[in-house]
């Protein structure tokens, strides 16, 4: 069963370790426990819901508890506190686009909001209703996750934009194929979501961005449906797939999506490497992914961040052994530890394999074979699952992540680091911060920080500590040449930001896109474009 | 000098050699030459100017004529007959923003249209002025064509939108640097106009398209200046440059061009083998796309354009040879010739021809190394010139695209060949017709046709023959799963099937769009969106 207040199923469990404890109590002090509300003390909130019954729609109130919130920290203190604040009015399961038609239809006749809603991953705000005269009603997709067809000429699977990771992932499987898409979130977040939010995956290296993985599909709007056909590329005017793509709902209910998909690989691997200090590694990061040496994967972590994945690892002997052989061969204090994939033929990733040795060697690498990218690969979607771990144990944590060119990244980085280590100071808390690399590309990089800090000694308080290091890592993120969101989308906690990047114009001819498909603002308001 | 009634350089002559025009000949029947208009008699038909003098454009008839046509098959017959239509009543050589600016505001006091002009070398009448009650001013960004900067660590270089494809080179290849962008156009086309027309160059296969090219610039509109920042990649809200990419000019006038660069590498290749017949050629080429091996092009003639640039190739005794060492290892009648490149460090240059080779063996490929490789990298932009060659001889030639699903791909590209090659056969009139695919994706391919025919006895009776058949052959795109364009763009002999695969709310977001950055509809009226 999903969790109703937290991440991913509830007989997963992923406790943080003693000594990781101590690692964090050395670093922020130790833990604040606060209480967690019942799920019955929240159904007893509910209101009644302001909606008529449908055959489309629930009005139950563990219906409308289950699609109130996200995945954001505040969506997390909200459900932990009870303190949720509004509720759906009813959620709509349709199982066709034929139903969301009649729903954006009766929704228009019957002045209503729609909150489209995937997977409920997001951690920027997207499916959240807000107090508002008209009733809510959140449209699940959830129904939707078929595997329609593949064209396995093209390449091409169509799917309904429900299916989630893993449903996109056995079905293709089973015929041999990956989507090769696989965002942290994974689990749980859906193939409409990843469109209508620019997702982007682990392996994007390989496979791109959902933005390349996207090849068409049907979107149902307030102005009619947009028919978005198939091609390998085209010149003919504008492309309206990407109009689509980060429209996070404002624009239509995306109701297929056609993906391009990849033959299995033979085979797959992943290394790790540790580089002497931050500088080099960033240097022979950089020049991998400019030299296009064909990998599948990157991802850089920086000292504090190789420091405390290795404190948090488990295993404290085998970990120390490691350390000393490292430091031995040149990595010590400081190293960073690099990760990264080849996928492909064995001839092509045996080349790839020789071309990063080599390289990455000239910045002073130390290769350490296959067994930390096992593990690596093991545990790529557990890390929403610690939050569990990490806040029975008094700690909260939460993730940012922006994008920029190479020239900027290290300036960035720093910045975004000290603002977030900084922010707490006024009441004398520290914050442990470490960040690591993920999605590298010839011009720059994105950049994920995760914060971890203490609950004050009520929610609202813990809260209030969120809001004050949120706020001042975005605005140092949009003043210093950072993209608000590399792969959270914008949803409302970064739509402040948004018009630093796209420019008066840039955000006037959004709003006049969202006007033209949907003239009375009845789906999402306020997500992407503050009103 | 740029000849003012066709292709290039006056300097440049190619001719048709004399087995060639023998072999077209025979397969359409004998040359008809038609009598060119001289400069003078075209400059004497050029009306008084509309427009009043000013210090940002001239009047001059000359300047008037150069850029009244572009170089599609119309354009050419127009240009050679000296019926010429309508020519703009000014020129206009803006060397800043500010004065693109300038201009933008003096046409809205004065009621004037606005057409952007690149290189002049579109196929699709981009740039020709319509007959219309405003006056017509063209705006050419040529004395914008300077490489302003180079970030070089994050490998993107500023340009003005004026440099052609020469000057973007040979300022960048200065520092060790290549954009990789090369269509056929490349002499004379310029980055600009590649943006605003979502063009596709030869080594796309390793350096994308111009969408993936184009990382950024500035666009004046008369809505305001579009800035448009630089990032790697992006989850905030839709992507504004896909708005401008393939916008034709309907949208605003690029100011300002930011391109991501790559270090020149360390080895370039190309090389060709021969299939013994199309269905194995194509499973071939298909399957290498695929399986994603890292080649930087990838071109695949069908059986007739295998045997006709044999036939036009000159050295008839080399080719022989050839061709009998061909058929003695399978590839005899009906071969198709596949060129490839592979361009990057010599470790992976060296992996990816293994891979090449073996995988193309199983289809029967015979390798012939790099010898015709070499020839077609040395003649890649020569193939407009021969237009001249062609016409002297009396034949008309004229190229048509469109991409599609693999799935599609050998369907349509029969289907268009069939409406072309029986396009006149109403008045006994044989066209010669023959088919390479160029760019090449995952998902499909492009599709690249040739049609040469025979004029008519007068320029009218010319132009009404090509009108046929490029209408049954546009319609054969738009009915059969087409894109109208893949690198030519929409501009006015396009627009009319833009509607099929854009649909109606497509076709209203792109108009709506227009409203937005262009009210009074100035700018290229009927370009893209047909009135």
């Amino acid at each position: 069963m999903r969790r109703w207040n937290g991440w991913g199923d509830e007989a997963t469990v992923v406790e943080l370790p003693a000594h990781g404890a101590a690692f964090l109590a050395e670093r922020v002090g130790p833990g604040q426990v606060l209480a967690d509300a019942s799920l019955e003390q929240v159904l007893a909130q509910v209101p009644a819901s302001r909606l008529p019954t449908h055959a489309l729609f629930t009005l139950d109130a563990e219906d409308r508890v289950r699609h109130a919130r996200g995945q954001s920290l505040p969506d997390w203190l909200a459900m932990r506190s009870g303190e949720f604040g509004v509720f759906p009015d009813g959620v709509a399961y349709p199982q066709t686009a034929e139903q969301i038609r009649e729903l954006l239809a009766w929704a228009s006749a019957h002045d209503v909001i729609l909150i489209p809603y995937g997977g409920g991953t997001s951690v920027a705000g997207h499916i959240n209703p807000q107090l508002s005269s008209r009733p809510v009603l959140t449209l699940s997709l959830e129904r939707m996750n078929k595997l329609v067809e593949i064209d396995e000429d093209s390449l091409i699977a169509t799917f309904g934009p429900g299916a989630n990771g893993p449903q996109v992932e056995s079905q293709l499987r089973a015929r041999g194929y990956t989507l090769g898409h696989f965002p942290q979130s994974w689990e749980l977040s859906t193939l409409g979501g990843w469109v209508a939010s620019r997702s982007s995956g682990q392996q994007s290296l390989r496979y791109g961005r959902i933005e390349q993985l996207f090849a068409g599909g049907s979107v149902e709007t307030f102005a009619g449906t947009l028919e978005l056909p198939t091609f390998p590329a085209s010149a003919a005017g504008p492309d309206l797939r990407e109009v689509m793509l980060g429209s996070e709902g404002r624009f239509g209910i995306i109701s297929e999506v056609k993906v391009r998909i990849t033959r299995l690989a033979e085979q797959e691997r992943f290394y790790s490497v540790f580089l002497p200090n931050w500088q080099q590694a960033l240097l022979g990061i950089r020049q991998l992914v400019q030299a296009r040496v064909p990998l599948s994967m990157l991802r850089l972590s920086n000292a504090i961040e190789t420091e405390t994945q290795l404190a948090l690892a488990g295993h404290p002997q085998q970990i120390a052994w490691l350390e000393k052989y490292l430091a031995l061969r040149g990595a010590g204090d400081g190293k960073c530890m690099l990760t990264f994939g080849v996928t492909g033929s064995r001839v092509q990733n045996a080349a790839s394999l020789k071309q990063a040795k080599k390289l990455l060697k000239g910045f002073g690498g130390v290769f350490s074979g296959t067994l930390l990218g096992k593990k690596w690969a093991e545990n790529r979607f557990r890390f929403p699952y610690l939050r569990h771990g990490l806040w029975s144990a008094g700690y909260a944590v939460d993730t940012l992540e922006t994008a920029t060119d190479w020239c900027n990244v290290d300036s960035l980085l720093n910045k975004l680091e000290a603002s977030l280590r900084d922010g707490l100071a006024a009441e004398g808390e520290r914050v442990h911060v470490f960040t690591h690399l993920s999605h590298v590309y010839g011009e720059g990089s994105s950049i994920y920080t995760t914060y971890v800090f203490r609950p004050g000694n009520t929610y609202d308080e813990t809260l209030a500590r969120w809001q004050q290091l949120k706020h001042v890592a975005c605005r140092t993120i949009a003043e210093n040449r950072g993209t608000i969101s590399h792969q959270h989308g914008v949803g409302r906690d970064h739509a402040p930001y948004l018009p630093v990047e796209k420019g008066a114009l840039g955000m006037a001819t959004l709003k006049a896109l969202s006007a033209h498909f949907d003239p009375d603002q009845r789906l999402a308001p306020g997500v992407l474009l503050e009103q």
